[in-house]
């Protein structure tokens, strides 16, 4: 029998054959009966604290239910959230908070039945669209590809199933034109079939903004929000409903004109932001063959409002969004919109930062010389500081690079135990990684633990080893302390010692 | 006799053909005895506003010299200047102030006399240094190159008439690397050849931000710099400086370690400009193809502040430095420090922005049919709004495309009555603009005038025509008051009527 396993706490769970969980559906519905209930589409780093925002509304008691799939990848999340533990580890207090308010009220439950879409008054689409990379060995990419088929699939089951005047609200990112192209005519294609007027539901467009760390939470619940939808009527009912979970008294709805524009404005946002990290590339490479400081000179010019978002340079860019982003857009463009031009600004920046491991690791060798044989330790294993999130995280190309080129590896996250992407534990002890005496030390996430005077205390203590930060964690003062006992390079700072 | 034509009054003045000036300059050193004397090598947009701010500097009385070449494009600055009528028009009412402070004071000299060095305690270099672009028809870079034989002159020209302790002060933005690889050795070999010690001049690079507008002189005055020298000594004495012609309880100065690392950081800072900028163009026109309003989701997205440097779409871009400053920094790169790889990202960043106006072009003929025969009226000529400089501005190419298709051109500026670049005159009146009932009105600069309500309401008076803006001019409601008479377009915000 197929099993799902909690890759937090290994525990393991027989994946149901029949998706039948009606008994816990009907029970949840009588609990709570007379409230408007949620489905949730998706439980993952969205989709699940989305719940919990929409379980704890700011003006309105809503039961939600929350749909993932009876799958390896997903079962345990639902077991999970029902056996009262959530299934994401994150540094807000407020998920905790959130997460017992509900078990109190008794108002979320998880479920794989997609008999819950019949209870819907909104169906919030959360599921990932993913983009399918072809890249060569050295992780740059060639070509890609946009599947919808899982996507279609969702939408489908929700058009099976819904009533006829529900409300769906696309959170997804989707490739501009997807509400308009492919959600619509789904639903209204079963609702054909089923006999039911296309006039009564609803369909808006409303993109997250959500940031895992200290501020999960409120990155939903009081973040600016962007929204439209299929028609007047919808973007109304999409303001309406935006107004019941999101505390507007902190943060602006923007409605704009169509879904088309709210889901370009979404990888807009973030192919600027991609675009961004992609030009500073170049020219760490540069302020390191002019063997000058690039942070002391990005300092110097942020100083100026026009240019306060120039990025920093770094070990590059990970995560779910900004890896592909980009690439849904220019996809869409051509396959939407029939345009012969791609976005190939864009594309290129998605492709540039792909690379950006690959120069730190040739950095690595240029300054500290061949790895073979050496131990090297990783701190931070996520794809960015305070987040313990390792999807598509620059740091596992360059612990390849490393490991294939005959270095034996620690890898060290207080917030990773397990690393999903390379199947193997991390150490969450960084005393333990340090007295193993690594002959180097990366640096590749910014956790603010590593931040810490103590951690820097207890990097004087270490025998005299060689440093590696490729993401700038440390000041100019703290490099002068290292210094006096180290060998330290900086990625982007030239070889000034 | 060849003669210098200044094009704001076209008072003709005969270029003198042996440099001497011996006699003015000596009469100004008796009048400003006991004052430290500073030459400003070059009176263009920076050199002359930068003379004002020396000789009207924060905690010092100095005597300015303002140098320039006696040839036909700059000698009637010279003449311009001792006759009491300052060489640029701007909007900023302190330049007039400062202007007239100088000649109050009778302590700025402009000359074509290079014995004027001899005499300086600082020079400041702010000639221009430019790119020679090789452009196609349709000015798209193909290739460029940076030819440094009129900047090596001018240092030449210093490096035999200075003083032993010269400070020489290099304002120009140059490729990274020219401080120490150029101006240095060129210094330092006259100083050999006339028997001089090495260790007495000081040099450092500090780059301006100049913002020609309605806070020019404050753009000098007020603004942060960023500064560093070829040695301590030489970062001490700019430091120094800099505080006696700079207001530092308004701005910051911040010292880099190295003069690459300031020169370095101007390109860098115009690089970024420009990639942000051609980053958009794409985006314009996927929102073109997607009939979606670009800068309603661009407002939208800069409510976040980690993207409210967000641009708009517009016309291109234009002006002396943006168009060039990425080609520099690439050039030096390979050619300074040796690297093989160019910064590509910033190079195409140009070569987009070059192709802006052809777009623009594009979207003009599709939305508004053949422009042969037609009358078309351009509002604004410069490259920036509230700015009378013509240099390298897109509307050129607009204009050159539209003539080149057979249309007869009207050109208005308020700013620009002559327009350099295409030797012609430019209307200042908008009345007599308009009452020649063009059949096309477009707006290619964000002049103040053109904002004005006043300039609305004779929009709507005029017969229906169509009014192409490609800058963005209109706001919402202003747009759709147009809309009610005229056929209206704008670039970026896709065919919505």
């Amino acid at each position: 029998m197929p099993v799902s396993v909690n890759p937090l706490t290994k525990e393991s769970f027989d994946i149901p054959e029949i998706l039948d969980d009606s008994e816990s559906i009907h029970g949840f519905l009588e609990n709570n009966s007379g409230k408007k209930i949620i489905v949730v589409q998706g439980l993952g780093f969205v989709g699940a604290v989305m719940s919990l925002v929409c379980a704890n509304a700011v003006t309105e008691e809503y039961a939600v239910i929350g749909i993932d799939l009876a799958n390896e990848e997903s079962y345990w999340k639902i077991k999970s959230i029902n056996n009262g533990f959530f299934p994401l580890v994150a540094d807000d207090p407020k998920i905790n908070e959130f997460f017992k308010n509900t078990r109190k009220k008794n108002n979320f439950l998880a479920t794989y039945d997609p008999q819950a879409y019949k209870y819907a008054d909104v169906v919030i689409v959360d599921i990932n669209l993913d983009v399918q990379k072809e890249s060569s060995d050295e992780n740059i990419l060639r070509r890609f590809d946009v599947d919808l088929s899982g996507f279609n699939f969702a939408i489908e089951t929700i058009g099976q199933h819904c009533r006829e005047n529900v409300f769906i609200l696309v959170e997804t990112t989707v490739p501009p034109g997807t509400c308009e192209n492919i959600v619509k005519p789904i639903i209204e294609s079963h609702f054909t079939q089923r006999g039911l007027a296309l006039n009564q539901y609803r369909l808006g467009h409303s993109y997250e903004r959500v940031m895992p760390g200290p501020a999960y939470v409120d990155s939903i619940r009081e973040y600016p929000r962007v929204y439209s939808g299929i028609n007047k009527v919808s973007a109304d009912k999409t303001e309406s409903f935006l107004k019941t979970i999101i505390d507007t008294s902190k943060c602006e709805l923007t409605r704009l004109e169509h879904t088309n524009a709210t889901e370009i404005a979404k990888v807009l946002e973030n192919s600027y932001r991609a675009m961004n990290i992609s030009f500073v590339i170049e020219w760490s490479r540069f302020a390191e063959e002019a063997d000058v400081d690039l942070y002391a000179i990005i300092n110097a010019i942020r100083a100026r409002d026009t240019h306060a978002n120039l990025m920093y340079p770094g070990i590059g860019v990970g995560g779910y969004c900004l890896t592909k982003d980009p690439l849904l857009a220019s996809w869409a463009r051509q396959h939407f919109f029939g345009s012969d031009s791609d976005l190939g600004m864009s594309v290129n920046s998605v492709s540039s930062n792909d690379q950006m491991p690959i120069f730190a690791f040739k950095r690595l060798i240029k300054v500290f010389g061949s790895v073979k044989g050496k131990k090297i330790a990783f701190l931070g294993v996520s794809y960015r500081g305070d987040v313990g999130d390792t999807r598509f995280t620059p740091v596992k190309t360059l612990v390849d690079l490393v490991q294939d080129s005959g270095a034996d590896v620690i890898l060290h996250d207080p917030l990773v135990s397990y690393w999903h992407e390379k199947q193997c534990d991390v150490e969450s002890s960084l005393d333990a990684v340090l007295d193993s005496t690594p002959d180097l030390i990366v640096i590749s996430a910014g956790h603010s633990d590593y931040k810490k005077e103590v951690t820097l205390k207890r990097f004087m203590k270490i025998d005299p080893a060689e440093i590696f930060d490729t993401i700038g964690l440390f000041n100019e003062k703290q490099l002068l302390r290292l210094k006096s006992k180290h060998k330290v390079s900086v990625l982007g700072r030239g070889d000034i010692n």
